[in-house]
């Protein structure tokens, strides 16, 4: 029988604010981070897992993965790689541990991450690629990794299984299809609020040349600037769809007035208008904005705000993220809830890895899930993917079908070391120059 | 000008999982514990504040705290007591560190902490209890400190001072009695479920004779139990309200469903009988349960919550706490809200120390805010008192006035030896015989 020998956490950033890629009107100067987890079997096997943050409290999680991984230190490695719902469930409700969330924020990112390293442990068992684990377990065997409580109002298992069932007619001719032509995508490169019309124009233009399904802009620092902005991506891209994201700046009323003026560039969706939190403001601007429509989802903290953003009919677009919640489980059921409201899943992504491991849920959602392509894309952002053991492919405006075993999360040994913070190369080579180290400093350069 | 100096954080907990005192349907086993921080100035002043935890997990909030308490070195000590509003919004909106919640779980209670020992700095400054020095504060003054992003939809700086104006009225009086006559309170110490019937009823009793507004059991193990436990209660304290707390335990329709098979016993209000994420799930067990009252808050991560629970007519009750959301001023924002909806303010307490904070809202409340006590006690639990430097006073079931300048924060400093853990000579004492150490060990006793 083989244990849990060792969980070993680590605190990996990239100093990202240097450049201001990845600025919006919230993130102002994010550095680009992991707090990232290898959980390691007495039989010398590795599942590896991690939390995306924005640079500062990045060991605030590490310590958080820490609390979680007590609970599975020489816990038989059989039986939670083939529990995984046992598995999720003791981590996310245990007794003491729950007070910190309950399942939400800094606590249910920790225990996403230790989940999710398990489901790497699994899919490099059995020599599969998450989507391709997923595509492959039955129904039953989905739903009973799927955490109904708190959600059984608005999807049983009973209807999760009539789901999944469904799922099963053309899967393999879809999953041949991933395999062939991939999955569409979009992508924000082009948009942050840190750079120049030039290079907005420029990045815009390339990527419909390259054939993205639609490109992303920030937007919510200043009306004029959007304006500008968005009239110039409009002429850069032609018919293209373009979509705004004001990452929770604006309250309702002002989030609805401030979309309407922006109405003449035919933004397709509107992204994260205010607090995601905020179920009740999202409807109100869902009704206020239309024909915009409203995507959220990066920052929801867990299946039962997403329950109620799709029962308040508050969201066009749910857009799911692979670190925010509690790992592939909680991101199963909310494929699950949103294919029994009808309502398509964009995942976010960027950051650092998450393109990397989002993309499992979108192929994995059309193999056996919603069975459909229609509306859907997978976000995508040219950073950081070298760091990677299966770095994305993009081709023609496309995800390539990941094919290593494993989840995704797998970074180089070598990237590992380098941006280990403090004490990596890499973090001594720019010697404390970014926001991490000078809180707010970065951030009069982004505002401009 | 005097400069913030250090900024020292305490992980302090008590082995009250040995007792099952606090058990319930949810918190099994709780060790009781506090996440502390001292602020202290270069002229020797301390400023003290903590969140409250069950345990295990309490090293990941005095993680946090310590991420944010980065922002505040080496600052200038009156702009920051002098400026609160500016103080806490630096800490909750730092453009890297909101990403960990935004604004929920770990991250938020941790900010609260900081802003609480800084409102602790600036009450001892100034010789006053912080409900005094709230409710001398002008509604300019206290508007100022409220953080109105994605809550002025419903509540808007113009509101609240219309609110805060017309609590000015009388407000000298309401002191007065206050100071004569305290506040009504209600105890939860007869009903939590690890109690033997025979200990629910002696404290019932015991309550009721001390002059109680009202008793509250612990309810969601299993029905039968619940009715037998409820019945026992209502025997023993005749026509005094009694209020039954599920912890979040029930799915919606399992909630009205149970709620509805213990109605014959009249509870005054069920309290968190689901997610306290879930404000359309409140919104239907509320219309469902009628005429038994819904009640929530202990674990609202924020104002936006409340803001919802409040809109969608969620609630009749709302049960702020002192150490979940972002201090002092988030808890002014949510004693702003009610009264807006008109819907009283009930505050949870227990764990430890609890009671010495929560205190302090429903006196402001009272004073300055609502001025009204109808429908409004404070809930009072018998424990863990001794080790506050200004223990609560109970007397005819009411609280006395607190009168030690400071916000109630501060723990006597033999009691932070005693109980550091895992160091302390407590815990030495107790030698790893509680569900810190054991995880799951004491849940098999509590759910008998």
């Amino acid at each position: 029988m083989s244990r849990i020998a060792s969980i070993t956490v680590h605190d990996i950033r990239f100093p990202t604010s240097l450049e201001l890629d990845g600025s919006d009107a919230v993130n102002v100067d994010p550095d680009y981070s992991a707090a990232y987890v290898i959980t390691r079997t007495d039989d010398g096997e590795e599942g590896h897992g991690f939390v995306f943050t924005c640079g500062r409290g990045n060991e605030v999680i590490v310590k958080a993965i820490e609390a979680y991984a007590a609970l599975l230190q020489r816990r038989d490695v059989d039986e939670l790689i083939y529990d995984l719902g046992g598995a999720s469930r003791r981590l996310v409700h245990d007794s003491q541990l729950r007070w910190l969330g309950p399942e939400k924020g800094v606590s249910q990112m920790a225990c996403g991450a230790l989940v999710s390293s398990l489901w790497d442990l699994r899919a490099k068992r059995e020599g599969k690629p998450l989507w391709l684990l997923l595509s492959g377990m039955s129904p039953e065997e989905i739903v009973d990794v799927v955490d109904f409580t708190h959600i059984s109002d608005a999807l049983s298992p009973a209807q999760a299984l009539d789901i999944l069932r469904a799922g099963q007619d053309g899967k393999a001719e879809r999953i041949a299809s991933l395999q062939a032509e991939g999955f569409p995508a979009y992508t924000t490169s082009p948009g942050w609020l840190g750079y120049s019309d030039e290079k907005l124009v420029r990045l815009s233009r390339q990527a419909a040349a390259e054939g993205f399904s639609m490109i992303k802009l920030k937007v919510g620092g200043s009306l004029a600037d959007d304006q500008r902005r968005l009239r110039l991506a409009r002429e850069a891209v032609g018919d293209l769809p373009i979509a705004i994201d004001a990452n929770q700046r604006w309250d309702v009323p002002e989030a609805i007035e401030w979309v309407r003026q922006l109405e003449d560039f035919r933004p397709y969706w509107v992204e994260e208008p205010t607090s995601t939190d905020d179920i009740l403001g999202h409807a109100a601007i869902r009704a206020g904005v239309s024909p915009t429509r409203v995507a959220t989802g990066e920052a929801v903290a867990n299946r039962i705000v997403f329950k109620q953003l799709l029962q308040a009919k508050a969201i066009d677009v749910l857009q799911l993220d692979s670190t925010r919640v509690a790992g592939v489980n909680e991101n199963i059921a909310n494929l699950l809830l949103a294919a029994r409201f009808g309502v398509p899943v964009c995942p976010h992504a960027g950051g650092v890895g998450l393109c990397e491991l989002v993309q499992h849920f979108s192929f994995f959602d059309y193999a056996a899930v919603s069975a459909s392509q229609e509306d859907r894309m997978i976000e995508y952002v040219d950073h950081l993917h070298e760091h990677f053991a299966e770095p994305v492919r993009i081709g023609g405006g496309r995800y390539a079908a990941p094919q290593r075993p494993g989840t995704g999360a797998e970074m180089l040994a070598a990237s590992r070391a380098r941006w280990e913070f403090p004490s990596g190369q890499g973090w001594l080579d720019v010697g404390g120059r970014t926001a991490v180290t000078a809180p707010g400093l970065a951030s009069a350069g982004a505002s401009r």
